[in-house]
């Protein structure tokens, strides 16, 4: 036996140092092929996982490996164990939810955000940061044609939230705060926020956890000839009656693009009426905001000068990856007002201390933050202003395709007018016997009365089948009772031929229930 | 002029493809290798950026570019502009606040993340998301003998949030719901949560969020005698006078390594007081948590038992990246009973809905949530335990190398005794005249009266200035009105040569200052 080789090497030994550059080098390139070679076949998967409740357990170990495993080893378990859990979010053929949009430059950004991993909670923590969130939050909002006020040029200015519900949060308690300090600190019980019954279930939450009472959660009713947009009647109404009741309304959170159906509450309006009672106005433009660098959906911005905050999520549309919410306030001093804190270990004797810079822990609930505008950065100039529209464009187009054959589909119905990249649509009830026309055709629509009932299941069932498949996936909604599927263009990856085949799958679903 | 030229090419052709598979491998191997060459240069960077406030707003145009730009000028940009701009946190010479630890592992685990870039709010959203995040959690939680009552094993359970701001207060909202269920939704005035004037700001702003008056955040006064750990009697007082006033304690949020001093709060004792109450009690192990894998360190948790929830930042100290806190509960349901919420459009038909699975979504504020579970599985396979722990304790002992130079030094103190990876010291106030012994040698230490307000000014200066040298960066806390400089080992290129480095550093600015 060799001595050398007998001696155990010690675990710190060169090669097992976390961060040995050769290694990172060598297992970097081959994370980079394995991604690579997972988006070359994504189509060989289901796209929604087909696995059990539990699956992944009883293929590892109870306990973590005493001595380290090759990379290779653990990525054939990515590959073998882990990927068949994975629903594919990045498949051509998912259409479910909202897009979860990938692109080269934006998992580049996240690549140098993750290599240079600063905490960047102030601006000394990293000057760079910060100040790059300030600019792409300014390019951004430029793109937008968001009003001056709302940039840091206005006096407003932007910030990068890990997701929506941070956003909403953050402005609730602001909003909160600014009415608590008029009316006492002990009225919390009579503050009152309001949306539609559309509106994200995360201004819910976040209302809960800013101490509101579920009580005076308005959910105002919608229905469907308005398209499901919030009616400024309605919230007028609805802030009178509690008014009247002692309570004080404090925030309405508008949606341009509700998550059911991407309906769009009228901004000038609901505005003019909110700030006539004193609320702060959030608008959620999760989704739908990203189409706002086009011209043409600009006009769904109009009269957003009337509220307080704005946000989309870029990870949602704008190829950014997860996670990417871009939040615009006009007044961002009533943001740091209720977030801020100063502990001495944080005070450092430099300009951070200042009101010449940004420190960004004071615009959101967490102290630590990544550099996440790196990413925002690399997306917009890797593509450029012209390609990111042509790029939303091109999934505007492959929803309109998909409604058209739908609409030209007499055993289906589109259940709303489409606004961006999203069809919802639903099959028709069956026609029962007595309405087959006499040439024994069966006639199928609007004109004739059905159990809503059964229709609901009918598009339950057949969404059902379809997600079973693997070969698509989408996902639903219930609005003013009707069980509505959802067709949301946006995968990076997705083209023509994959809407087509979806609408195949679709049909072929439909014959296969309804036996025909 | 060529006619095939003068057509231009539409913006979506397929080059600029944000998703192509070819530019993705070729820009992929770009940025592994740029970010390589980051860390082999890391050393020629001022550790602490020097750069001006608006520094990189002259740098760069006031719009987004309308058309690409290639990835080379992308990166030439970063070199040239952004990492200026950078604090090095992976620096070997950075030594201030916490660490922000860096691995290939760590690394890789988030490209995954990124590549596969699920929205894994529910199980079946990615059902390899969750069951991953269960079994590395169950994993870490026994490499730290956490009580099994924290483990899923146990009927508690894991789950990994961004930050311990957000771990805060999630479970600070499920205590305070449980205990506003008991006295009334409109007593939320009368709530008291405790804490130290050691722990961290988290828990302030996680109050102030969650509606908890500001007057009603106790911050219990420690002493240099106990090293600044929390006293039980204290706690027990506290609480018999908010009691006594009519107030209502639910939280005490104890700490295991106070950001200032790495102070260890006595859990057993105070679980005892606080469960005596009824009062939460909720674990802040953010940095100190980690070195828990190590048995030499798991004292530190005795009665940890006692607590309800118990959190670190794997993104502190143990390789994995920022974010990645984990917080076990004993009883998940008291904070899904609070963070539930289940609109339509996210309900499946699937086992989602059941009690089998865990949906994450109810244990947090936000809805999305990335794979972070990768990146912790990839770091505890890659190393091993034993590599980890010998990682952790490497830190221990280059810190034990620099308590030891401090501690030979005269002119310095180490101001209280090492419990981690970090040493708080400071430069001894200069002697007077009067206190120049007969052979002319200055005499330091405890023994000379002096004025505190000088000796921190010195303290202050020297910091100052061994931090603009740019050779190290080392950040301060102020304790018991003493002015003090940390040393937190933990980047994890540092080697013993860089401790060294940094002791002649202090020096030579020590004897800069003082003109010796």
């Amino acid at each position: 036996m060799n001595t050398a080789e007998s001696v155990p090497k010690t675990p710190s030994s060169c090669s097992l140092s976390p961060l040995n550059l050769e290694e990172f080098r060598r297992q970097g390139y081959m994370a980079i092929d394995f991604i690579a070679d997972y988006y070359q076949n994504i189509e060989k998967h289901p796209v929604l996982s087909q696995v059990e409740p539990g699956y992944l357990k009883n293929l590892f170990p109870k306990s973590a490996p005493y001595c380290p495993e090759p990379l290779e080893t653990i990525l054939h378990d990515v590959q073998e164990h882990i990927v068949p859990g994975i629903t594919h979010w990045q498949s051509p053929s998912y259409f479910g939810y909202f897009p979860s949009s990938a692109s080269t430059a934006g998992f580049l950004g996240e690549m140098l955000c993750t290599g240079f991993n600063v905490v960047g909670f102030d601006w000394m923590s990293s000057p760079a940061a910060t100040e790059l969130e300030n600019i792409v939050m300014e390019w951004l909002g430029e793109m937008l044609t968001l009003p001056k006020c709302f940039l840091f040029a206005g006096n407003g200015g932007g910030v990068i939230q890990g997701t929506t519900c941070e956003a909403i949060l953050c402005t609730l308690v602001a909003a909160r705060d600014r009415m608590l300090t008029q009316i006492g600190k002990d009225s919390i019980g009579k503050l009152v926020v309001y949306g539609s019954n559309q509106t994200h279930s995360a201004l819910q939450k976040a209302a809960h956890v800013a101490g509101i009472h579920k009580t005076n959660c308005r959910e105002i009713e919608t229905t469907k000839s308005t398209s499901f947009a919030l009616s400024p009647e309605s919230l007028r109404l609805a802030i009178c009656l509690d008014i009247e009741s002692g309570l004080v309304p404090v925030f309405l959170c508008a949606t341009i693009g509700t998550t059911a159906t991407t309906a769009v509450d009228p901004l000038r309006p609901l505005c003019d009426v909110a700030n006539s009672y004193g609320l702060w106005v959030h608008v959620d433009a999760a989704y739908a905001g990203n189409a706002c660098i086009c011209p043409e959906f600009q006009h769904f911005l109009e009269g957003v000068e009337g509220a307080h905050s704005f946000s989309l999520n870029a990870h949602k549309w704008f190829f950014t990856t997860l996670d990417c919410c871009c939040l615009w306030l006009r007044d961002p001093k009533a943001l740091t007002k209720s977030l801020s804190t100063n502990p001495e270990y944080l005070m450092s004797t430099h300009a951070t201390n200042s009101e010449q810079v940004v420190n960004y822990k004071d615009w959101q609930i967490a102290l630590s933050r990544r550099f996440r505008s790196m990413k925002l950065w690399l997306v917009l100039r890797s593509y450029g202003v012209a390609n990111l529209r042509s790029f939303l464009r091109s999934h505007v187009k492959m929803a309109q395709l998909f409604e058209h054959l739908v609409a030209n589909d007499k055993r289906f119905e589109v259940v709303v007018p489409r606004n961006f990249a999203m069809v919802c649509f639903r099959a028709l009830p069956l026609p029962t016997s007595k309405e087959v026309s006499e040439n024994g055709m069966a006639v199928y629509g609007h004109k004739i009365s059905y159990d809503q009932e059964c229709s609901n299941q009918l598009n339950q069932e057949l969404l059902k089948s379809i997600n079973a498949s693997g070969h698509v996936y989408l996902t639903h909604a219930v609005v003013a009772g009707l069980y509505i599927i959802r067709f949301a263009v946006g995968a990076t990856l997705t083209e023509d031929r994959h809407v087509f085949t979806a609408w195949k799958v679709v049909q072929e679903h439909l014959d296969a229930i309804t036996g025909m």
